[in-house]
């Protein structure tokens, strides 16, 4: 089959051999794969992953052994694979499991191919109103929907999004629905006048903002954000950090203290929140398509991808040179 | 009056005037006040601040025009004098009041010294049970109570106190309440002595701690020791912040986002927690009682109270020599 192989670089391959589903899992035939920040990541060596890279995707079940009324259905699935027997699994985190895999991250191939076998624990059923273009936002809408399952947002509390990136933007969605005084900060004109259609206030990062919000999420993917952030929060509020930083900023421990501010930590968000969303039509994800792009044309729309300003690239696998 | 005045240096005068009570204020007589960390930093210039030190006391109200039945009650009281009036104060969150003055450290003078002058609001009237030398300990006691206040611990959640001072001290035996799993961490024998003594598990810092503990309390006063909490919580843990650190140590930020772990920043607590739990006899605090000298020996109480291992010192106003 073809697929988007890493190992050291990244290239198309059509050599790579159909995935056999193990016990307990299916076989799913892929029908978009999202790119995400995270996957130049990866093929920059963030985790020394080799295999099939991607883990944003919307698929068909073609096989499923030990779960036949999957078998047909339209699905998509979450991205770290647990033990599922550890005492991390048990208390009901399998997200943090320390023996999980993560697909097309770290110890499982992933979903730019025609194919993935996943387990089948991990699949979400789609209703049949939720379109491809939209259903492969399902995981990064549901680390949006994280901020929300963590902390209890209410009118009319002030919050601010720095970063007008995709996670960002879909986090801005996620949150307005909540009724919050909403502001979101970044640096693209374009990016910010999407917002603004959908009713939030948006301004260029760098202008002064008056005031200090109850909940600021960073979001902005530079650690040296973190400080703006903090500074923009009042005493007991929240800040709620989204992105993965490589670097260790110094921070100003003892004003958390004095301040008596919370720090969240979020990553990974609940799947069934996301599909609710888009099921619902309460957040629009397919302004935030910059292209669909056939899945031999892969490197190429990495490429694309990594451009500054870029918002989502998807990768089809409906074209009939597939199999 | 008599009193300790800080000018730059600290020194113990006897030519204070006897503070005139304002409108909606009260004026106690002193009878302990205690020393903490916090003053040693003010007589180093921390705050800049001019006047009498102190701000852990207990006492008896004199007078109180506007709130005659006080008069004549045995009280504590908070340390953050609030307008009352702006935002942060209608959000019911006085502490943080950006215009407040704070008793013997800023703007307003403070509890060594024979009378003090507060607003009626920051009043607490205390049982006859609680003896005055446990009641002076109601203001750090209320910080440890903030604790169990902002972060719900439930049994056998596993619960890690690094910090065997004064407040971390404290910290564990309201911790111990929980029904947790419960280890404190110190540098000082005989402190960990002391828990050990009221059932608490206890073990030298520097041993090597197995498995990772739901909540972590940075109790050190030391910034490096966050590191040191954060690589002992588990994934989606709370690490709560203690210590008013000067430093802004780097912070491997990123792990937070991948751990998703819960960062409170918490400082002051609530006085009603803290009176409840001493006239239930479910802390003792009388144990860390280290001298009770008379107010004239206070610059001398100071010295000693800034040695290594030193726990609490107190300074009684109750001889026949103070008017």
């Amino acid at each position: 089959m073809q697929g988007l192989y890493v190992d050291k670089t990244v290239r198309f391959r059509t050599d790579l051999p159909v995935p056999v589903p193990q016990a307990g899992e299916a076989l799913i035939k892929i029908r978009l794969a999202g790119i995400c920040n995270t996957d130049m990541e990866v093929v920059r060596g963030y985790t020394n992953f080799t295999g099939i890279l991607g883990h944003e995707f919307v698929g068909t079940v073609v096989q499923a052994d030990d779960a036949p009324h999957l078998t047909g259905k339209r699905v998509v699935g979450e991205i770290n694979v647990a033990c599922g027997d550890c005492e991390t699994c048990r208390r009901g985190d399998k997200i943090h499991c320390p023996r999980r895999t993560r697909v097309g991250i770290d110890g499982h191939d992933g979903t730019m191919a025609d194919y993935i076998a996943l387990p089948t624990n991990l699949l979400y059923p789609l209703p049949d109103t939720i379109p491809d273009e939209a259903a492969v936002f399902v995981e990064p809408l549901a680390a949006a929907c994280e901020i929300t399952d963590r902390v209890h947002i209410r009118p009319p509390d002030r919050v601010i999004v720095l970063g007008d990136g995709k996670l960002g933007l879909l986090i801005a969605q996620v949150l307005q629905l909540t009724g919050c005084e909403l502001l979101l900060v970044g640096h693209h004109p374009d990016k910010l006048a999407l917002a603004e259609r959908r009713g939030i206030a948006a301004q260029p990062a760098g202008r002064p903002i008056k005031g200090k919000a109850d909940i600021v999420v960073e979001a902005t993917g530079h650690a040296e954000a973190f400080a703006a952030a903090q500074a923009l929060v009042r005493p007991r509020g929240t800040l709620v950090l989204k992105s993965l930083y490589a670097e260790k900023p110094a921070v100003d421990l003892g004003a958390l203290v004095t301040d008596e501010i919370t720090v969240i930590g979020s990553r990974s968000g609940p799947f069934p929140a996301a599909i609710h969303l888009l099921e619902q039509q309460l957040v629009d994800v397919r302004s935030m398509i910059h292209a669909i792009l056939p899945l031999d044309f892969g490197t190429l729309a990495l490429e694309r991808a990594a451009m500054p300003g870029i918002l989502k690239v998807l990768l089809t696998m409906l074209n009939p040179s597939s199999t």
